[in-house]
């Protein structure tokens, strides 16, 4: 197969085969075909899309490209959930105790936070001793003796994606659905899971600014479960807002702990609860959302999942004490309270610059080698909603460096929009499944190869 | 600057500024900006084109980035003249003795043969001797002196286009109006000429296959010449069938030189003294199109245009008595008569096939690393309009390797299409100058700068 005729029938709107498309993936992959190529094939798929027979080929691929888990001798139904990202979004570190506390499994390969939004690996990490570096043998010892496993990829799951993502990301090529879709799916189904939850995130905060491509990106990641044979289910869920108060990565555990403990705020506790509820009724585990839902209430109100989650921090070496008691958490050296400068009821906030301003702080990173510091981070006060007088306190400010804080402070205060009358977006937007799909016929031969190698 | 955000601009049918651009291809000639972000960039120019200011900035970098002739101190007017390549085209080989001898200097820098159009420096190289691989200080010599120069392009000439072209074939963004007219006018306006005249071919053997591309060429070309100060005009002339009968380099130059001594195929002496006659007037060599016509016949009938090849193809180093004597240029050993397997009209001729089948003969080059044969190559007897009957000679077929042969012949044989009538194209379809142009504000003060520096 000749390279620049792919890319030209790509770039003229045609067709590109299975085998075609298997060929560029695992020449990339080996270097075979070189970043240039495939840095204009990409931006050929930014303008003409990939129809079904495409997708399913670079996602099966992609997955293909390196090893699939197969748990399939843990007795437990295995199910995951993935978020597009969010700002103060820790409910994987509640869900996925929660979830096992019932038995089903959650093994659960999270990434690093990027741009505005935080993530998984960071969070989990600033807990002293914790680690999500640990073996594939041993991951699988996590899944099969405590239900969970959490850890950060692997060198050896989706080497196409690692190499993929790394273009994308300098040639302005990351915005494509298609591309989104695949580099999400390919991971989540290699950590050989029945079923499969995406929290979709829509909103100023959100990737998907409009419920539209939140959509789009939705059916699209449930088409590729679809052809794989694993159950997807899409939530959209609103991103006007941070998720809770607590931004920063020790923050975030230990409001996180508050709701493992029955407490904490209530829209982490919901979407919590409706992510959960989703997985078991996926894989069976209840028969309904009804059912899953008193069973998840049940679990975290009674201290299971919060013994559950205890268990977790120990077997991944983190110290349970920090748990315990959560002054022991990273602490940082200042405590600032940032306080509104007029007052208004706050009508809307621009959510991402919320997300920035954290990164800013130190709690993210701008670039993907940076690193973080666990301990800053802030609490948001002013929730979409709030009644402001001048001087009531916008943000609880946790610092360690006095220019961060110096270039954090007015990216929080010109994050509020005030004015008279709040309308609180609904947490939940909307609910996708297969039923979503349009009736298109996708090979799932494909895929069903690969699971069964 | 940041590329990905220049390339997301693009993506998003965003504008570049000059100073962005400028940094783009600085960035890219010098290899701090890499192949796979310029690749990129260069398929996001393929869907979003460029604008005006783009246009005159890209082109203007170009040149921008190497060496610019300055032949002011020579007296003469200077012109040249640019095909966008065809099958036997051998134009130049006239024009540019023809034109010298009218004193009009034509300092040409040309390139070699690619895809199934040749190339003038492989036809000039199958004179025994004749070097093309000039020095600089050597070429403004021969134009000082002979009034023309024939050379290849030198690395200090644009060498942004040089990388660019390379990256251009290997990624499909090959076909981009405003790249190729960036790249063919970067390239003429370093020859430091007061004139361009461009022949646009249009039709099967040519790149643009349809008038209405060949036209949005030209006019880019005249829009960039325009902002440079350099009068540029375009015939768009037809390519539905070889220009002459040979197509191959040697014969090719035969051709070209029984032109020069006032005979040789009707086409190709009108083609030469169309294209001609638009360079003396461009410069003011004649006040009018009849005047400069009957000028250049007057030089081909009389001898003075074969003089003057003759001292250019000596002061190249090439030995004149293979060009009064045709039968010491290079000759194949074998020459086969390849005859009609059945009777009717030629009414259409598959022109891309046939000069593919010279370059499967081994007439020219599939990859730019390939070396050609001088010696090979074929004359084609069956034009448009012609009535054969079965076992007439279709074409002549001078070769070399038996392989080779019996891999052009079938090819040759299927390029005929039969029918009743034919109608015989006109060679000249149009004639665009900057009259053309829509009135659009064009920033000239780039290219002057340039000039002037």
């Amino acid at each position: 197969m000749f390279v620049p005729e792919l890319i030209q029938r790509k770039r003229d709107n045609g067709h590109l085969s299975h085998e075609e498309i298997a060929y560029l993936l695992a020449g990339y992959t080996d270097g075979s075909i070189p970043d240039y190529q495939m840095s204009a094939l990409l931006m050929a798929f930014f303008f003409r899309d990939m129809d079904d027979a495409e997708l399913t080929s670079w996602a099966g691929e992609m997955l293909r490209s390196g090893e699939v888990l197969d748990f399939s001798d843990i007795p437990a139904p295995k199910a995951d959930k993935h978020s597009t990202g969010g700002v103060g979004d820790k409910i994987s570190l509640i869900l996925a105790p929660l979830v096992a506390s019932t038995g089903v499994a959650v093994p659960m390969i999270s990434g690093r936070g990027l741009g505005h939004t935080g993530g998984t690996l960071d969070k989990l990490e600033s807990i002293p001793g914790f680690s999500t570096q640990q073996t594939l043998p041993r991951f699988r010892e996590l899944v099969a003796t405590l239900g969970c496993g959490l850890i950060g990829q692997t060198g050896s799951i989706c080497p196409a994606d690692k190499k993929l993502y790394a273009l994308r990301d300098v040639t302005s090529t990351v915005e494509c659905i298609p591309l989104i879709a695949s580099s999400i799916m390919s991971k989540k189904l290699a950590e050989g899971i029945n079923a499969l939850v995406l929290d979709v995130k829509v909103g100023d905060g959100a990737f998907m600014k409009t419920p539209e491509r939140a959509r789009l990106l939705a059916t699209t990641m449930i088409a590729i479960g679809k052809a794989a044979g694993v159950r997807v289910t899409a939530l959209l869920t609103q991103m006007d807002e941070p998720l809770g108060a607590a931004i920063g990565n020790s923050l975030e555990v230990i409001e996180s702990v508050e709701v493992l403990r029955g407490g904490g705020p209530a829209d982490i506790r919901e979407l919590t609860l409706l992510l959960s509820a989703e997985m078991l009724l996926s894989v069976g585990r209840t028969g309904s959302i009804e059912e899953a839902r008193e069973l998840l209430v049940k679990n975290l109100d009674s201290g299971a999942a919060y013994e559950k989650w205890c268990q977790l921090v120990t077997a991944h070496g983190g110290d349970v004490a920090a748990i315990h008691d959560l002054s022991r958490m990273p602490q940082a050296a200042h405590v600032t309270q940032i306080t509104a400068a007029r007052s208004g009821t706050v009508v809307g906030l621009a959510c991402e610059r919320i997300g920035r301003a954290a990164v800013v702080l130190g709690a993210g990173r701008a670039k993907a080698e940076d690193s973080v510091d666990p301990a800053v981070g802030f609490y948001w006060r002013a929730p979409i909603g709030a009644e402001l007088r001048e001087g009531d306190v916008i943000a609880e400010l946790h610092w360690n460096d006095e220019a961060r804080r110096d270039a954090c402070i007015p990216m929080l205060r010109t994050a509020i929009s005030y004015g008279e009358k709040a309308v609180k977006p609904p947490l939940l937007i909307d609910r996708l499944d297969e039923a979503a799909l349009t009736p298109a016929p996708i090979p799932a031969s494909r895929f069903q190869q690969v699971r069964r190698g």
